[in-house]
């Protein structure tokens, strides 16, 4: 039988990534679960649904209601006061290309948790390589070279070649999980069925 | 203390409004809390947003998923299997004013919950007039005298009111539930939520 597992696919930016990125390996854990982190970009998704922003920016309804609703979200999960980033969304290129260094080493997970905590608990802005510098020193990661490896062409195309596997296979959002028999879950509030379904068919 | 009430907004064109009907009475009874059914038409609020049809049409990405996920979620609900109406969205009107004389007499709400089961269990037309007669016929209720209240102008504009005051309260989508004190939460998924913000609140 072959082992439970999920591919949780999220973008930097999207805000109800970042709770999921903070519930994930826990609920993942106990449930028996491998989980895979994959960051991509939704831009070049969001482009192909014909939208040039975050539908919260393009819906103010919609991204209204979301900012609310992240709110009470992140209260009963006891974590900090959301933070709105300036501007929003913020561009996730260089944290998605740093995340794909680190989960090739073992302090991948970590740095992404940590970069989703500075950008929605703290409001500071992840394009900036100052900020992923000191999230990589705080993790005792040597800042100069990784960032050096995360600019490679090598690994520019990685990420490019993540995003393409992530539309492959239906992704349209931000967070969605997907099982190795093709079942895809999109939402924070998607993750408890993702985990019973990859459980299920484990 | 006043009783802990909820406002239950809904189209009956709404695919996820159909598993929320379903489920809304037993929870809110088993949490005490008053619910408020409030039919009300997507349209107007769908067409400020610039969309002509549902967004599941317009994003077919998004529409394959919320069928598939309706799918899931109707199979754990031990619903029948979900049958996709034709045409996709229906047109709600003559549902949401038959369900306002219900709502002031004693029928309403197992008209709604018959309304949603006869159009996502059986795939029924509910901006047919015959589903509706089958479906008041079958609650004993006189379908003639009815269809006339339902038409007659007094219930055209309260149909009208009630839509433009989910607008006012920022209603954007369906399912909704709104509380006393002003919370606004939006999708089948963020029932339970409601429910334990009204319980506290009350």
């Amino acid at each position: 039988m072959a082992d439970a597992a999920l591919d949780f696919w999220f973008d930097f930016a999207s805000t109800y990534s970042y709770p999921a990125a903070m519930r994930v390996r826990a609920l993942a854990n106990a449930a028996g679960v491998k989980v895979n982190f994959r960051p991509f970009l939704l831009g070049p998704i969001f482009v192909a649904q014909g939208w040039d922003t975050s539908p919260f920016n393009l819906y103010p309804a919609k991204g209204r209601n979301m900012w609310r609703d992240l709110e009470r979200i992140c209260a009963d999960l006891s974590l900090p006061a959301v933070r709105r980033p300036e501007p929003f969304p913020q561009n996730s290129l260089l944290a998605a290309r740093v995340a794909l260094v680190g989960l090739n080493e073992t302090w991948g997970e970590e740095f992404c948790v940590a970069v989703f905590r500075a950008q929605f608990g703290q409001g500071q802005r992840i394009d900036d390589v100052a900020t992923i510098t000191d999230l990589l020193t705080a993790l005792n990661v040597p800042a100069a070279a990784t960032l050096a490896a995360a600019q490679s062409d090598e690994n520019k195309m990685r990420l490019r070649a993540q995003t393409e596997d992530a539309q492959r296979r239906g992704v349209f959002g931000a967070p969605t999980f997907t099982t190795a028999d093709g079942e895809l879950f999109w939402g924070n509030d998607r993750l408890e069925r993702a985990l019973a379904w990859a459980t299920r068919g484990g």
